[in-house]
């Protein structure tokens, strides 16, 4: 045993008046109270000293390092192994035993022990009752992303945060970054929540590379290397979003062309100056050749080309470039039926399998068009078995209510992880991403709840658990969330809080389909900010977005047989089910068929009648939630409620906008009044 | 006759690159060849004096003045009379004769001798041939005045020129009015092609008067004072538009309350200042309680109220207040059928005739909802005998083509400044705008054409024609401005010259009507920006903008009988016409109808066919005008010609999208194919 030991880093304070979050005080009550002992050195050991310190200091426990274990024997051990890994706990795993009245967490590496801290403030009392046999936890998923699409310079339409619905950037203000004491304190307590979740990297900037955010990559990289330095302390790695045209519009080049070797050396010496300003920089994440942002295409190249130079430009550095796969025409003429959103990202893709360099991640998002309430599974996951891929899921409401409407949406990108491409007997999507990991678009800012929604905390939480166990039950991410978030425990009625923020939630991603685009339509939105309905909003634009409703029908001929064929991109048995109307899954129909108003839904109603029912019911689920947020009130903090409670008056009000907008334009069109006589205007 | 003489004022210079729009010099060259004796004193004299100079520097005649004017006789005689205005000229009219030999052109008051010469450079040579019996000329309208919707600091949705096509503004730049020697010449320049056309006044601010540009009335008049200085010469009278809210805002009381004396005496003392900076300001424009401006209504007080508070403000300097009569709920639900946004002017105002100062001007729209390609007039102009109105049109083409369609919009004017509406019998627009004026949203800005189109030229120029005689002709305005514009018989075919303007201008507002939305419907376009078409765009919004158009049939229902009502706010004649069917004008029956899409129509047609006939017969009128402005490159200037030829492409390409967008739109909800079999897609 060395005499070397840790030091505690203190843990970051929260600035006046910002929510805590999944990490409020109490939760450290079990770990606070115990006498610890900690064994390792390392910066990330020196967290996990600080925050048990910190707890300790506050519940009345005691820390101490193995150069000063005598005395009193200790209820906890955390220890980072010195001889190797010999569990093949790898970089981020951890071991939990007790026995003989001690916890003992052990780690290879001191992420693990990071990692490993935060499972016992999760378990609480649990981790130290009883005996506990011994299991090894190791993240499924070796890189569990967040992207921010935040903006230097706030952006005249889409503001400083794209999509974003929770206030300013956490990183940028006024055009540089946020360098005072408190704002620096707040991205550390940003790293601090998202380690306890299990994310482990973050791109701070959008991936719509304006100008301004160009010069992240050069002259203004040390505001990154701030940045980078505030994350650290947590495990978390910083990525920089990149324009493609950076040789061009930076380095003054004549091209960007990835086959040149002059791009390809301004790209390896950018690089190199990069981890020279951060030297755990973790890579690059690229929008190349999508609505409008340049790329390979521009001089003849192909993605796996483009993608490629950059992973040659990191590969020094044992770094990736992720690539992203949202390509398609944004500039389709809606009367060519021949031509198909859906199907472009694997037919842009799928031929490449195979020609991606080692440290190229293609990130790809989980549906095919791009974030609608329900899509199916996009079929580029199944198509590239020799490419790392990465998984993209939103925690920005962009199409789901944009923190104005309470929408869990951990069952949706659940259902989407433990989709298996190959049908029952083949690996999940949460596998298949294994090379590439998890990447999700964040959904925080600097609003003092940092999700706008106090709820929608519950979705940035999930984005870590879910990457770090793909396979998790949803409702047991809920459940923990619950549990950390508001202690129920220490409150008045425990059952009443308990049961009334499931009700709220559970259900919540279901109700917000039902009282909006039916049936896996998508894209019912008001066009450019998204919130709200407009049936035709995007029917007749260049964005390959459209539902061909007439007086007598509504979906997308998806099929094979009749239509754009983009049900035959999946294998055999999705491609089978998907490609019939009576087999195809009711919340899918309209996605892959254009069928007739009385057509008769597998639940035994015609979609004309189904779509009048979920759009009454709905409203009527997203009503009761919001009559149970308001008999919550005396059981959490009176901000936090408030907060949210606005935020129903709106979700209510824009539920029935939504019932009553989708409903007309149905009843207008189909001319088929509503079977239970309810009111549509 | 007195010693003293006129002294000439130097002409403005375009600056490089500027179109001449109607003021080419060639046009100068019948007056320019003449020798021409100027009687009179004053500084519009010196105006008229700097341009006869000019003219004869360019062309080989001679000016004297009356001072110097022994010697050889005159071809041409502008004299201002001494001894009063026997003839009754009035401060801007003119008589002109023309016997032995010489041309004779008297008026009583300065301004009437500046509108005198350009009378003379629109007869060119005609001025000088044979006899000519004495006419006289006066302004049918006092006040002939153009709003510019120009924002100081760009506005970060609406960019500088609210609902401009032009480029920038033409008064502001980077914050500030323009200073430079350059600006201000550009700005005597515009004055001097508005004094051309017949304009006597302006505003150089938006009518939503932001934040920036409220200070314009206080702290920032002196940059007002600047351009006032630089439109003077020309006879134009600067206006400013003011927030209602300015006591508050800018003066720190706690009220805008018009009935509150220290908010009256706010106004008052303001006014004074405003008046010592500049001593022949116009008067105030306002927006109040419409589209979220602030207004009296704040106060529990009516319109009348507010613009009498600001009347007597104003009423020291014999100055008016123009009020906006566009006030409407702009946050409707569509679920509301009670509502009618048509009738909301009436509503509002009607009943406060008789109650507004006499310097208090209600500013009307010709139209009862905002600037439609077609509109029935608005019943407002007929319904308050005991108000001074003025009309208000629009130049800048909002809902017409955004000046990259071209569309002479005198036809639509001219329909709705003759329309009568007590009936035959009665006076008609043009006369019941007699104490308010005609008022036009500008349509320039810093575009080197001015007009972004240059063929939109023609519509700047017929504000001024039209404000100074409502009931001329058309046909006789646009025969003019080619004239002028385009100096025919001083190119290789006048005939084809001639022929092809006439051919591509006179019927394009008709051939607009017909591919956009048809039979006076309105309003199905892109939500925001209002290009191109999106038939439900406006139909769920709180704009009050509805169409109701179901599988059945299509149109809004404003009859007495069984409809909003609107159609009985117009007196007998009218009322009657317009609240059957079956008397209804085809073009605007959905306007005042919701019929089947089977209904026949007075041409015979059906609704649904004339809908498909329409559309492509618009079509190709459409690009038959591109044919013949192609054909026409050879005897214009070339960079005009271009600037709309590439007009031209985006017109036809446009007009094509209008085209397929509304006939697959009603084909889908009627299910009515094309009698003729054409391609609906």
């Amino acid at each position: 045993m060395t005499a070397s030991a840790s030091v505690p880093v203190s843990v970051p304070a929260l600035p006046d008046g910002v929510d805590p979050a999944w990490l409020p005080p109490e939760v450290f009550r079990a770990l606070g109270s115990r006498r610890t002992l900690i064994s390792g050195t390392g910066p990330l050991v020196d967290t996990v000293h600080g925050e048990v310190a910190d707890a300790c200091a506050r519940f009345g426990g005691e820390v101490v390092t193995a150069a000063r274990a005598q005395g009193a024997p200790c209820d906890l051990e955390l220890e980072l192994e010195e001889d190797g890994d010999p569990d093949g706990l790898g970089d981020e795993g951890f071991a939990l035993v007790r026995a003989d009245g001690v916890t003992r967490v052990t780690a290879a590496r001191q992420a693990g022990l990071l990692y490993g801290l935060f499972h016992l403030v999760r378990l609480g009392e649990a981790a130290f009752q009883g005996e506990l046999a011994r299991e090894t936890h190791r993240p499924a998923l070796a890189l569990r992303m967040l992207n921010h699409w935040d903006n230097v310079a706030v952006h005249p339409v889409m503001g400083q945060v794209e999509r974003g619905y929770s206030g300013g950037s956490l990183f940028w203000r006024d055009g540089l970054a946020r360098g005072s004491r408190d704002e620096l304190e707040r991205v550390r307590c940003y790293g601090r929540l998202l380690a306890a979740s299990g994310i482990n990297a973050i791109t701070v900037n959008n991936v719509n590379v304006h100008e301004t955010e160009a010069h992240l990559l050069t002259d203004r990289v040390g505001e990154v290397a701030a940045i980078a330095d505030a994350l650290r302390p947590y495990g978390i790695r910083t990525h920089l979003c990149v324009s493609f045209a950076s040789p061009v519009v930076l380095g003054g080049l004549p091209t960007a062309d990835p086959l040149d070797e002059a791009v390809a050396g301004w790209w390896a010496e950018t690089t190199r100056q990069v981890y020279a300003a951060i030297p755990d920089f973790g890579g690059y994440v690229v929008k190349a050749d999508s609505e409008g942002q340049p790329g390979p295409f521009t001089y003849g190249r192909s993605h796996a080309d483009g993608a490629n130079m950059l992973a040659a430009a990191l590969a020094p550095y044992g770094a990736t470039v992720h690539w992203r796969a949202f390509v398609y025409n944004h500039r389709q003429d809606w009367r060519d039926r021949s031509v198909d959103r859906a199907c472009a990202a694997y037919d842009h893709f799928a031929p490449q399998d195979g020609e991606f360099a080692p440290n190229a991640v293609l990130q790809v998002k989980h549906g095919p068009m791009d974030f609608q309430t329900r899509e199916p599974v996009s079929p580029v996951i199944g198509a590239m078995p020799n490419t790392r891929l990465a998984v993209e899921i939103q925690a920005t409401q962009e199409y789901t209510g944009q923190q104005r409407h309470a929408c869990w949406l951990g069952p949706m990108w659940s259902d989407a992880l433990r989709f298996r491409p190959e049908g029952d007997e083949g690996p999940g999507v949460g596998d298949l991403a294994r090379g590439g990991g998890l990447v999700a678009v964040s959904n925080a800012g600097d609003d003092p709840f940092w999700t706008g929604h106090p709820l929608a905390q519950a979705n940035l939480y999930a984005v870590g658990r879910l990457a770090w166990q793909p396979d998790a039950d949803p409702r047991a991410v809920l459940r923990e969330w619950i549990e950390l978030s508001f202690t129920p425990d220490r409150t008045a009625d425990p059952a009443r809080l308990r049961d009334g923020l499931w009700a709220v939630l559970d259900g919540s991603w279901r109700t917000y389909e039902k009282y909006t685009a039916p049936l896996g339509v998508g894209f019912m939105v008001q066009p450019g900010h998204h919130y709200g309905p407009s049936v035709d909003g995007y029917e007749y634009s260049p964005w390959g977005t459209y539902h061909f409703a007439d007086r007598d029908g509504v979906g997308v001929d998806r099929s094979r047989a009749t239509g754009t064929g983009f049900a035959g991109q999946y294998a055999k048995p999705w491609a089978e089910l998907y490609e019939s109307p009576s087999t195809c899954p009711d919340e899918l129909l309209l996605f892959f068929h254009h069928v007739p108003y009385g057509h008769v839904l597998h639940s035994g109603e015609t979609v004309i009648q189904h779509i009048y029912d979920t759009h009454f019911e709905g409203v009527q689920e997203a009503e009761e939630a919001g009559r149970v947020w308001a008999g919550l009130a005396d059981l959490m903090n009176p901000a936090r409620h408030a907060r949210a409670a606005e935020r129903y008056e709106e979700q209510l009000r824009s539920a029935r906008e939504w019932r009553d907008h989708i409903n007309t334009y149905f009843f207008r069109k189909s001319g088929i009044p509503d079977a239970r006589g309810r009111r549509i205007y």
